[in-house]
């Protein structure tokens, strides 16, 4: 058996193994702050290129950026009774405004610095940019609204994991305002279809977009759109919420605009969000059991040039045709940015530098010894293969001048074929043949580790009756995950009621 | 007398005034959480161009970005003593996790989920991140430790001003672990001049740079370093700050490595700041009665174009002309960058368009009617010079291959003219010939209502002398700005004590 740089694989302990890979490559670690991570240079050298790359779609659909309190007084987040049901739960509130030393000598809240109003802090922005919009919408003039805010929110959670669910996470949430049901809904859609995208052209992510059912629906919202993304083990994630939110929040807020015909109406408003559990599917979308694979297009760095020093006397021409590489790389782009290359100089031994960066996931590793310059070459090892056929590492000498001309060619065939590999498994990994609960108990419940996820028919029950459907779901432990925008028309039965199926829904175990 | 787009002028009411640019011109407004404000699209583009630029060069100096809980255990923050002292006194305390509902319906803080131990809210990060570096460092292998955070921070202040002061405020805190004192004194001066120089390049705002008196340290520094803004009404702004810590906070949190000799020891730390307060600084330094005027390199959009469209036959070829100018535009650069070009097609009066504009500071507006195409001109507003000699808006109508040959250099002169017109401002403010207290008192006390900055010798008193010192200027609502670096030596008498001065020191009202 081959062996791998860490020191437990998917098959064994998937859960173990992503933590691992986040260890390994220097991601993120627990903080010591109940629920809340670091985020560690490659981790967040990572958010800033999907942060960049987010924006500036956002940006391209006419969204502008603004930033709003994190604290919601708790009046203003008591207007939305929903909402509340769904958030009240989990909240960091703030009771004081300053601290005081007890007779011991101890810090503790200053009873005399009380709030009169407990403030919440942010587990999402609706209530406080709802309120804002109050004041900015007065006319259809004023219509739409596209406003969207990269911001921290806290959610108190019980059991966190790093990216996945964490207390305090990074996001972006969009928030608009429209003068008709109409446009509205086209936002949301349009926003959901920003995130597929994303997902698929960035992230190398593959992704079913589809409408939630109603027991998955936001707080409030009349509709929940998302993206889910099938990680490794077969389970889904969640990587992209769009939801049309109706009148529910204007009325609740009081957003009112004056039509043309001089009426007065509620605002009809929308939300969106995609969060740092994007690089949570990263890592089980395309890590192996050597660490991280990062697609080229949100890697932190693409290329790394790594100088193999033995201080000897040719050490000094090493360093200057490295210094040249470096150079020479750094004016070509690909994906139509500048390569991002980075000199590994530190003080390291090779070794442990090459498998650090193949456990970082870096795209292209480049070693440079006394022979590569004495031939005109580099070696190059490639990230998303690895080893040769005989398992051995696979590292090439190639004309330095290959190289030069194929570089911005790898890094972009290197990012399709990772999404169309993930898309590969992903279809296969859907089953759409079961038409029966028992059967899809049992597929679940006995087919293997990693049954992945099966699209069934179903009549879409709402209330009482959709909420036995989930109960009988929950005791298999499998959740509904979206109607995908692109399934077959329903030709069948309800496999849970046995009425005629109205669409097509799937059905996962889930992060 | 001119009259002006603002409803009240500098002279009338400074304080006025700066609310008045920033209601005016968009950029911000209350929020109606108590002391926090709503950053508006205009607003936050600004502080989206400073984040980019100073990212740049924090980045370019070897720093990497991370990010850090919003939240900071009591026990954590009580290590350092000076640091409880100095921030104890204006924090958001966390204390429950969770809501429930009293008996009249009402939210409240649930008594079941009473934390252990209260969180706050981060009013900076020292003590958090020094946590980390204490996990991080164990060997001089890992030194230096080189990082930086984009954050939102809370600090409880009782009088707030937008912009300038708020209780929650975003920034970036760079934080450094070196192996010798002299490498974090070199570091805290490096990110000193990044400091200076970014905001006299980015934001033509001409800066002091120099060393705090003893009493302005930031809590639990050995030394602390400012860039000082001189604002029109001649008081001082502090703009950014650098921190040379020493092994005070190494020593509280433990960080600790084995240096080359196998011996153990504390590291040397830095940390450096700078925030949102920079817009208001901006504000103060470049507005004039008619509004904002923003500096071409960190203006959101730097061009605006306005078809003067009357709902004719001839508005298309309006509109031609204006898409085929914005897109001839957008393939020009100024500063290295793709100039940023907008196109309003908004449905509002050009008049109205103008002086919003006008008042939210856009550097260039290109008004286009149906005369200028048929001249193939376009009529030129330029934010740096609104009047002409007769007091007339100068709106001039130049051949548009003229405009495209030089909006270049017009951006980029107008950079130029803007921080030198600040920089001889400030320094025709600066008196540098007053050797006596009480002239000193009475130049700020009688000298008219701008008397800008004075520069005195001193002999840099410590302890209870500075207090006294410090005492004696408060009571003319005097503060100590800082120490310049390239002052000129001392060469006379304390102004303060009569012994003999060591070096200078600027004094000021400030903000």
């Amino acid at each position: 058996m081959a062996k791998h740089a860490l020191s437990v694989t998917r098959d064994e302990d998937f859960a173990q193994w992503y933590q691992a890979v986040i260890a390994e490559a220097d991601l993120a670690e627990e903080s010591g702050v109940r629920g809340c991570m670091v985020i560690r240079p490659w981790g967040y050298g990572i958010w800033e290129r999907i942060q960049r790359l987010l924006d500036d779609r956002i940006k391209e659909t006419g969204h502008d950026n603004c930033y709003f309190p994190i604290f919601i007084p708790l009046s203003n987040f008591e207007k939305e009774a929903e909402h509340v049901d769904g958030f009240a739960k989990e909240m960091a509130v703030v009771t004081h405004h300053r601290l005081v030393q007890d007779e011991s000598g101890k810090l503790v809240p200053d009873p005399e610095a009380k709030l009169e109003e407990p403030l919440v802090v942010r587990p999402t922005s609706e209530t406080v940019i709802g309120n804002a919009f109050a004041r900015w919408i007065q006319s259809w003039r004023d219509l739409p609204v596209l406003i969207n805010q990269w911001a921290n929110v806290v959610r108190w959670e019980m059991r966190t994991r790093m990216f996945l669910r964490t207390s305090e996470f990074l996001w972006q949430e969009g928030h608009t305002a429209h003068a008709t049901e109409e446009e509205a809904r086209e936002e949301t859609l349009r926003m959901l279809e920003v995130y597929r995208s994303f997902a698929e052209e960035c992230v190398a992510m593959p992704v079913i977009a589809g409408e939630k059912p109603e027991n998955e629906r936001f707080p409030g919202a009349d509709a929940t759109w998302s993206i889910e993304a099938m990680m490794q083990d077969g389970k889904a994630l969640q990587a992209g919420t769009s939801h049309f939110l109706g009148r529910t929040f204007a009325q609740a807020q009081n957003i009112k605009f004056q039509n043309r015909d001089g009426q007065f109406e509620h605002a009809w408003t929308t939300s969106w969000g995609m969060s740092t559990r994007m690089i949570g599917g990263m890592i089980m979308t395309h890590g192996d059991d050597d660490g991280l694979c990062v697609p080229p297009r949100i890697a932190p760095q693409q290329i790394i040039i790594v100088p193999l020093l033995r201080g000897g006397p040719e050490d000094e021409q090493i360093k200057r045709y490295c210094n040249e590489l470096w150079y020479e790389l750094r004016k070509q782009t690909a994906f139509g940015e500048p390569l991002r290359v980075w000199m590994d100089t530190r003080e390291v031994k090779p070794v442990t530098k090459r498998w650090g960066w193949v456990k970082k996931g870096a795209p292209i590793v480049i070693e440079v010894g006394g022979r590569d310059v004495a031939g005109g070459n580099v070696s190059v090892v490639r990230r998303d293969r690895l080893y040769r056929e005989d398992g051995k590492l696979d590292s090439v000498a190639v004309p330095r001048g290959e190289l030069l001309g194929k570089a911005k060619a790898i890094l972009e065939s290197m990012q399709t074929r990772m999404l169309l590999g993930a898309r590969e498994r992903m279809e296969a990994s859907i089953s759409r043949s079961i038409t029966d609960f028992d059967k899809l108990a049992d597929y679940f419940d006995k087919n293997g580790k990693y049954p992945g996820w099966v699209e069934v028919q179903w009549s879409r029950p709402t209330g009482a009756a959709l909420d036995k459907v989930v109960e009988r779901l929950k005791a298999h432990k499998l959740t509904f995950r979206n109607v995908p925008l692109n399934a077959k028309p329903a030709d069948g039965a309800c496999i849970f009621t046995g009425e005629p199926a109205v669409e097509r829904i799937l059905v996962a175990r889930a992060y």
